[in-house]
């Protein structure tokens, strides 16, 4: 049986991005299944459950700094449906990405805007 | 005299952070003067002055890059009192820093939230 | 009441590095408490005390990671510390530190060295 | 007629994973042959031969830090190879990388993760 | 009507390196176009047609920091050849590459090797 | 007796900078003499020492890398005076550093300044 930090953590991952969550956790099985339930428990579960800030406003500090690490595709593309999912705007999410030249560089921008036309285009 | 890049974003510059906006000016006034143009010009004329984003979303992006970034603790600063600037409450901030241990570790958060009390401290 | 991971992480807190420990949750008291708990309940009472790795190897770990990331000089302070604690020598915190000039970098490994120094300066 | 430094790493990098530094040398052949024997002189021959530390803990923290670079996924997996080939467990390998969600965050350590996963299921 | 520093920014492009700019111009014409100028406008506008450093130089530069980054491989490329067409021999860039193991680590080195390797791979 | 190799890099780093490296290796003295070794063996006898780039395009390549870093403040100041040793103008080492807005972001460029202003403000 799962920790109620589990349960609230998969509540606020379905609300984020119930799909991209399962598919994680999925992946996770065969090679440690215990870090799929680190990953609903802190992150969902202690973190984003907070009430001090809107979903929305986490994911565009979320989508920001992925863009900036700039080693972290995978996870920025799961966190530009988070966004879309949870009230941004496409045309808010690019604008994240280019102000991140300021802070990231260009290239990393570059990098942040072209995994975002990669889920245009899957998506059409 | 300035370019029309430069007034706007210098105007933009003043409705985000003024004094700290001046502060760097002056400070870069010996060593390189036309990269405090630049400064103007390029983060706060062309990248800050676009509409489709708001300031708060905007500073929400930078504070939560610029911790995770680690390494750049006055611009963190800097940005911090932009973000009680231009609408953001002192929760939300550390709610964002907080946040970060997810994406940069926990390092980072703390150090992000060390830079916060030390303004905190001094604005007392 | 503090939650049972809280205790448990508090213990293994206690067993790794009392006294930083310590400090560090009284430097959180007035800006953000909660990441104290966060702090204890995570890293120590999710990570350190799972079972699958001894807290030497675990500290080995985290020493060569934060002399890479460079920009977390106290942390990695502490980690030093933790690392004498929990049975490494001197000699080979400063190996691990060297070695990391192959991965991150001389000026890394250089200010790993450094951060080292000043301890034992600080401790005679 | 290679350098001493160069034998001593050479015999070193055997102990540690002779099959991938013979594929490294080969891709480096025609690009830069000369980066191979400063690549078999300087970790090998100078570092990893240095006695002050034995392999285990070397891949301990090379394992580690590679994982939190994030950046470095071919060197991660040679490195878990060697690794599993210096003593560590499958386990314990899975361990180092998922406590690095507290020092490089959760996306480097899930990458992590799936750089393991992958030599898993290659080795099938 | 493009503004001045975009033409000046097109002009150097085109100096630099003349059909990678198309390209990129290209592909982000569906996304983000307005990031398009903004990458001729002030890299190229405002950066490199300064004339304070030849471009032989400024690519030196650029190649050494996008081998650090380690997260930019197709950046680098670019720059590669870009360095090749503004007087920089394909020795100089493999030496600029290597050094970089002093300050990034060897794994980025080898890495940016490798990619100075498909280049030559697919110009053949 | 030290190694010709070491020999070698000990010429090299005097031509390069010689007061620094005294410094350097005196820092080390008490902590890690044999990484004094090292760091004057590979750098410096291995690297710096190839005949393939001159050395103000070593430094040009180092200066930018170390601003792009952000975290290696006192090595910066080194190759900064280094630069100036080997041919670089004032004029030209601040203009790398600016040129690493494009690539590493604005807060780097700024504290590259600032490192600058460091030394011309101490030299005065």
């Amino acid at each position: 049986m799962k920790s109620e930090r589990y349960n609230k953590g998969w509540e606020k991952l379905k609300e984020v991005d119930g799909s991209a969550g399962e598919k994680v956790i999925e992946s996770l099985k065969d090679i440690a299944p215990e870090f799929a339930d680190l990953l609903i428990e802190f992150p969902f579960g202690d973190i984003y459950s907070r009430e001090k800030l809107d979903l929305k406003s986490r994911e565009i500090a979320t989508i920001a700094t992925l863009t900036v690490m700039g080693n972290v595709t995978e996870q920025l593309k799961v966190h530009i449906h988070a966004g879309l999912n949870v009230g941004c705007t496409k045309e808010e999410i690019v604008e994240i990405i280019i102000q991140m030249s300021v802070y990231g560089g260009f290239p990393c921008a570059l990098n942040g805007l072209f995994a975002m036309k990669e889920i245009f285009n899957n998506d059409r």
